[in-house]
This record gives C-alpha cells, sequence and structure tokens, in this order.
C-alpha cells in the first residue's frame, strides 16, 4: 500500500503538511502567507461540517444572518478591552480607488463591534429577547507565528453564535446550551474535547468569562477548537444594548457568544488520519462509498453495470456514493480514495457478480468483508457506525492515557502524559510558576472539580481548583 | 389587506426600498454606505438561490473552491486592461496591526488575478483541461453612485465561475453551456431575461467579448443579472498558463468566466413584489407553506392538532412548511406571511375540520381555494407550478410589451418601450448618438440576428445589427 513520504508517528507537523496537499485539502502557495487556496475536497468538507453547525443553531431556534465584513474604526474602538486585545491583529483598509479614506476600515478578525450598534436598534423590549443569530463567514487576523494549513491562519472560515438576553442568569442558560451543542456536534466529528474556563488573563478580550474546547492532537499539543463567552453586559454599555422590561424599565442585555473556525478539519486531519490519507467521519463525507470495479478480459461490461446498479441503489438511499470508472488500475483507484478519506470502498469483480455479493473494505482499518448484495444497505449502514464510534474511541482513548491528574510539579515532569491536572491555589503567578517549570501553557481550570484537601504545586497554599497546563498550538 | 405605503406602480425605487426592509431581507442602518446587514430570511433566500447555482455547476462538473480574498498590487497589475478597468473601484489594504504592509492588498473585486498564478501550477498537460471551477464569495467595489440594496453594493454577494480550455473553439462551448445553464436557472426563478453581446467599449476588463444577461425591471431600466466573458488567451498570456498538448508542444490556454451576484435577489423582489410584498418563486422560498390555525372558542386543540398534522404531511414529503401557532390574529399573521412571499398559505379552522378539507391561497394572485385533504400533496405541488409558471408569464408579458424593434430614432422616440433595437453599421459614434439623443444606454447586440437590408439609425449607412438600449441601473 503506498504511504506518505513522511510517517505520523515519526514527524507529525511533517506528516500533516504532505497530507493536506495530497488529500486535496488545500494549496498553500498563494503569495500571501497564511492565506491558502481551498481546493474541491476541502472546501465540501468544510461545508458538509457547516452544514452539520447549521443543522445545531436551526434545531436550537438561531437565525443565520450576514455582517458586513468591514468595520469603522470608531465602532470597533467602543469597548476598550476588546480594542487592546485585538489592535495588533487587525488589518486596515485605508484607500479606495485613489482616495483616502475618511476613517480607517478594518478586516472583521470577529463581528462583535459590527454586530452590537445593529443589536441596538433590534432590540427593543423583552419581546425581543433572547435574540440568538449566527453566521460563517471569513475572518482576518495578522499572525505572526508560523502559519499552518488550518490551523493558524490569516483568513479565517469562521462560524459565530452571538445571543442577547434580559439578565446574567439567562445568558448562563445560553452557555450551558452551548456546551451541549459543543459535545453533540464534536462527538458527530468524532473528536474528544476537554471544557477549560480559561484563566482570567487568558480570556477573550472583552469577556467575562470564556470556556474553550480543547482537543489534544497527536504531537501531544492540545488545539482549541473552539470558545464559548459570557459577556455579561461588558458590550452592551458601551454598544448600549437596552431592552425595556416587564415593568417599563430600561435594562441593558447580557450576552454570549460561541466561535469555532476551520480548526475543526485542522483536528480531523490530525487526529484520524494516517500514513495512507485522512480518514473522514463518514457524517462529512463528501463520497461515503467509492465504488471500484475489478475488471478483467471478458466480464467488463457486466461489471460495470453491477458497479452502476449498487451506485443507484445506495444513492436512492440516500447515500453519496461514486462509481470509479477511470481507466487505471484498482490498486490505483483505492491510492486515490483512500488518500481522501472515503470511509467504505466497495470492491466489484467477476467473482463476487458470480456470487452476488461485494466486498466491502473499512478506511480506518483496512479489513475487508464480503457481503451479500441483499444485506448491502443495512451492511453499510452499521459499518458507518463502527467506523464513527472506532474513529471517536481511539481518539478518546489517546486523550485520556495522555491526561495525568499528579500532586506535584515533580510528579508531572515525570510523566509521560500531555495534559496535566494541578491542584491550585488560583493566583496568576503559581500558574505562570508551573507553565515556566513545565514548559507548558495554561489551559485553564476543569468546569466541574471537587479539588478536596490538596495544596497548591506551586506555593503549596490550599488548592481551591486544578490547574490544566499543556503544549498548545 | 394591508398594504406598503408607497405603492409599486407610484414609486418603484421608494416601494422597492420599503419592502426590502418590511420583508426581513436586509438592514440598511450599518454605518458603511452600501455594506448592509443581511437578515435571517434574506440570508435564507439568497443561499437557496446559491444553492440552485450549485446544482447547475455540479452537474455540469465544476468544482467548488475558495480563493483568498486578498489579493496582492503585484499579482493584480499584471493584466493591463483589466487593472485599468478595475483599479479606481478597488479597496486597498495597506496596514496590519501597527505595521505598514510592504506591499499593498487590495480586496478582491473578482477573482481572475488571485486565481490564474495558481492556474498556471495546477495546469501542466491536456489532461489537466477543461478545468472547470466556480466559488461563492464576498468581493468589493468601491460604488460612488447612489447606492441600493442588492443592486448597487460595495460588498457583494458574487458567484463566479472560471475555466480553462484547449483552445477558442472549447472556450466557445463553454460559453454555450453557460448560456444554457443561465436560461435554465433564471427560468428556475421566473426571471425573463435578453442575452447581449455587450459594445466592445463596455466589455469587461480584459475579455474577448461579453455576454451579459439583461432583465427589465418594473421601472423601466434594465438590470445586468451577470455576465459570461470569453477571455481568449488575454490572461493566459500575462499569466503564463501553458499547457503540453498530445504533441509534447506547450500552449496557452483559453478561458472563460460566468459570473452573477446578489442582483439575482434584487430582481426577484423588484419584478415579482406587489404592495403586500415580496412574491417568492417557490422553488428558493425558505418556508414553502404556512399553516395558519383560525381558532375559535372550542375547537383550539383540534384545530391546532390538525394543523400539525397537515405540516408533518407536507415535510414528510419534503415540502418545507410551518404552523404559525403564535397568539396573534389571523389576519396579522396573513400580513406577516405575504410580506415575507411565503407562495401557499393554508387556512384550517373548524369549518375545514369538520369537512375534512384546507382553504390553500396563493400568494401570487390571491386566490383560494378549498381541497380535499386527501388530495392535499398533489394540489400543493400542482399549485407550485402554477405559480411558478404565472410569474414568470406575468414578468415575461411585460419585457415583451416593453421591447420595440424600430427603425429610426425618431421612431423610437414615440414609442412607449423601455427597451429599443435599431439598426446599427457597427460604429461605436453612432451607438454613441443613439444613447445620446434617446437618453439611454447602450446594451449590445442580441445574439443572433438576421438584420437584412437596413440602414443604420444613426449614419444611415448599411446595418450590420442592431443594437439595444436602454436605462440601466
Amino acid at each position: 500500500m503506498p504511504e506518505t513520504k513522511v510517517k505520523k508517528e515519526e514527524d507529525f507537523h511533517e506528516w500533516y503538511n504532505e497530507i493536506v496537499e495530497l488529500a486535496d485539502l488545500c494549496d498553500k502557495r498563494y503569495p500571501i502567507k497564511g492565506m491558502n487556496v481551498w481546493k474541491p475536497h476541502g472546501w465540501r468538507i468544510m461545508q458538509n461540517i457547516d452544514n452539520l453547525i447549521r443543522e445545531e443553531m436551526f434545531s436550537t431556534n438561531h437565525k443565520e444572518v450576514y455582517f458586513p465584513l468591514l468595520i469603522p474604526e470608531s465602532l470597533f474602538k467602543k469597548e476598550e478591552e476588546h480594542i487592546e486585545g485585538f489592535f495588533q491583529e487587525v488589518f486596515w483598509v485605508t484607500h479606495a480607488g485613489d482616495n483616502e479614506l475618511e476613517e480607517r476600515w478594518l478586516l472583521r478578525p470577529t463581528s462583535e463591534t459590527a454586530m452590537y450598534p445593529i443589536f441596538a436598534l433590534w432590540i427593543r423590549s423583552h419581546s425581543d429577547l433572547p435574540l440568538k443569530i449566527f453566521q460563517i463567514v471569513n475572518t482576518f487576523r495578522y499572525e505572526t507565528k508560523q502559519t499552518r494549513a488550518f490551523i493558524r491562519v490569516r483568513e479565517i472560515h469562521f462560524f459565530e453564535a452571538h445571543t442577547a438576553h434580559v439578565d446574567f442568569e439567562d445568558a448562563e442558560r445560553q452557555i450551558e446550551e452551548y456546551k451541549e451543542i459543543a459535545s453533540r456536534f464534536f462527538r458527530k466529528l468524532c473528536i474528544p474535547f476537554i471544557f477549560n474556563k480559561r484563566p482570567e488573563w487568558d480570556k477573550f478580550a472583552g469577556a467575562y468569562y470564556t470556556i474553550s474546547m480543547d482537543a489534544l492532537m497527536p504531537s501531544g499539543r492540545t488545539l482549541q477548537l473552539g470558545s464559548i463567552h459570557q459577556y455579561r453586559d461588558n458590550f452592551a454599555r458601551p454598544y448600549n444594548i437596552k431592552y425595556e422590561d416587564v415593568n417599563g424599565e430600561h435594562k441593558y442585555c447580557h450576552q454570549t457568544t460561541y466561535g469555532m473556525s476551520e480548526r475543526i478539519l485542522g483536528a480531523i486531519v490530525g487526529i484520524h488520519g494516517d500514513n495512507r490519507g485522512i480518514v473522514l467521519p463518514p457524517v462529512i463525507s463528501p463520497i461515503k462509498v467509492v465504488i471500484i470495479p475489478i475488471i478483467f478480459k471478458g466480464k467488463e461490461r457486466e461489471v460495470l453495470e453491477k458497479c452502476r446498479e449498487i451506485n443507484d441503489r445506495l444513492k436512492e438511499a440516500g447515500i453519496e456514493s461514486h462509481v470509479d470508472e477511470r481507466e487505471d488500475t484498482p490498486g490505483s483507484k483505492f491510492y486515490d480514495w483512500e488518500l481522501k478519506g472515503v470511509p467504505l470502498r466497495i470492491e466489484i469483480g467477476p467473482k463476487e457478480l458470480e456470487k452476488r455479493t461485494v466486498v466491502i473494505a473499512r478506511r480506518d482499518t483496512g479489513e475487508r468483508v464480503e457481503v451479500s448484495e441483499d444485506n448491502l444497505l443495512d451492511e453499510v449502514r452499521r459499518l458507518f457506525d463502527l467506523i464513527s464510534e472506532n474513529l471517536y474511541r481511539r481518539a478518546e482513548e489517546f486523550m485520556k492515557n495522555h491526561i495525568a491528574t499528579v500532586d506535584t510539579i515533580e510528579e508531572a515532569k515525570n510523566s509521560r502524559a500531555y495534559i496535566f491536572e494541578l491542584p491550585w491555589c488560583g493566583e496568576k503567578d503559581c500558574a505562570l510558576r508551573m507553565e515556566e517549570e513545565l514548559d507548558l501553557k495554561t489551559l485553564g481550570e476543569p468546569l466541574h472539580v471537587d479539588i478536596g484537601d490538596k495544596r497548591c504545586a506551586a506555593c503549596g497554599g490550599r488548592a481551591k481548583t486544578f490547574v490544566r497546563l499543556a503544549k498548545t498550538y
């Protein structure tokens, strides 16, 4: 079986770079660093991911909108922490044709400052609340660190949900809903993750608190897949987002956001892929079953007809399938579709024709089974479930095996885990000391902790919670 | 029946502005002129339009891609006519954070100059051709004229297909395919249009020739819905897009493009709408049937249950439907859904319950029919076809009644048509004279003309073709 030049287990990042190109996901030769060309296969997978998000959003009563890309500098500057957090990262439009603009406009790094002045117009009374919207758009950040396809780019394919509520408690309920959505969504993509409440010094610029979803990549580094923010009324005040309550009083809204990006695809590539290509969870694979005719002289027509018949049956059952009729060897076709991560391959030759069977090969395990034509649909669906389950379990096991809960920095140093949980008193200095001694970054606190009677691994004071640390992207 | 403040027949543009807001399509209060907020209903309609385009593209073997928004100035400047045509219309990014960029980047007004350097990498041999791709993206043009929702904006929701071919003839075949696609596509949207070969002085910057699709708006002005361009090798040369042919010779590709924008939605709003709101062709309406319970005391539960049952039946049959269960009068619900253009309204009250019937009202004609529950699905589908047919015929009749083929400028002056066809010798000066005398703009030539023995309406010389003129957006 042909394999990648670089092996995943030997040099994860080189392997990742190689596979992203071989699998027709993106082309990195565009002349602006960190702005890549989405190739057809990559873009379709991303759109399938987007549609999974849409399903979740629509079923929880969010509406899809589209706000302009460009934001006037004056609007952007209304929330102080926000501007401070983003100022060094934004691109500025200063000219149109030969004319200098009266006011500079920035390319959205995220859309709070574009949306909230309009929210102030949309929201009048408590009956307009909760307001729940989302959009899927291109955003821009001036990354100065090394770029990496899908993981660190400068034009980002971005999902952002924004909500406004009557009070803090209702916004808190929204946060709970987002946590449930994230759990369902990433389960479908077979990606295990942990929620971390980011520390005060690393929360989103302008947020009251930030919860991140972090996955563990095979490199041992965690990848932030997305985040959920409680804004309280931090934005409602500067943007004057008020409503009239049942008693006629005017009150500020409380707001939340939930953001995710193309990093999701980076996680899928990195976590599920192997040395033969990417491995796609069936739910997002543009083609779910590829059918390869195994042709020997004499039976060409019959084999091809059978392939097409099977293809029609699959399609009728709502399963995206494709017959590869190219003039090429079966072997090189196998290679092609394995690279692209298609979950199931069906092989049909004269032998199968005679027995009224097909051979089905799983992309995730390589296993091949012979199945009677009559059971085909049931078997295909069963295999999809098995693949999905296997991908998730495999990744979950890897993550669980690499999280260590320890009592001391010393213990952490001697562990081969990637993510560490240490007892923590809650002081920034103590977390920074752990970061330094372990050469890791603070992910934050687990959401629900029963710390018991433990001592901070840095200062020895009474621990209030655990702090998680890891190498990060 | 509540109606718009401004009547369509009295002041089309004011009516258009009013209806665009009332129907929840967009919000024009965003602080940058010509950059509007897409509201949920407008965005879903646009996405349904996009998906119709995708269907056409996929079924003709185009692949969907996504190229970066930002284009380095040096890339943009490779094709001289192109840069000249667009230079005054582009927005420039000059800074990132506090840093001035080494080279300015522009926001794509269209993507030739972003794509073609990459095409030069993708295309190696004749077996890579034809290359057929498309993308649906935001583009930017610095419009200085008066902006108008969907019709003249500065951030444009844009569709662009790009192809590369072995020679001019193959590119010509592509143009034929695009003409067929445009005809099928706009027929589905019930929008009649005419093809016009744009005159030399008004073709796309860099094109060998340009064919536009122009619709007639009720204002009497034509609206360019999209255009198809034959580039010959005009871009292939500066961008060095070459392939090796079967004999090992290296040749330049010939290219075409096909572009359309959110103007499609502007045409749908303007052409089909009336004083009660927009009127949507069923194929793109996010909700195709709205069900209104007509509730009187005593039968509330039964009526609501019946509504939900009918809703389930419609959904199971793949027809997007919705029961409006809000606490509001049926009348104000009717008003709401008429504004939003929902093609069919079903009313169910105690009377219908008893007879096992429903009342169906058509949005386009206002007609109401009583239908037995048993025939519901067939009737709904039949009505969709009738609505679609009626919308198209109505618009086609309007257009046909306002095109005049005349021999002289005098005749044109005395006609009440909006689009004029005059015999033309082909000289620019003559077309410009007709433009001036009639206060119209040149649309171009019809594609297939048998002019016979006619004289140019400007100079009296031998006419080679007709030239079409109209007021335009």
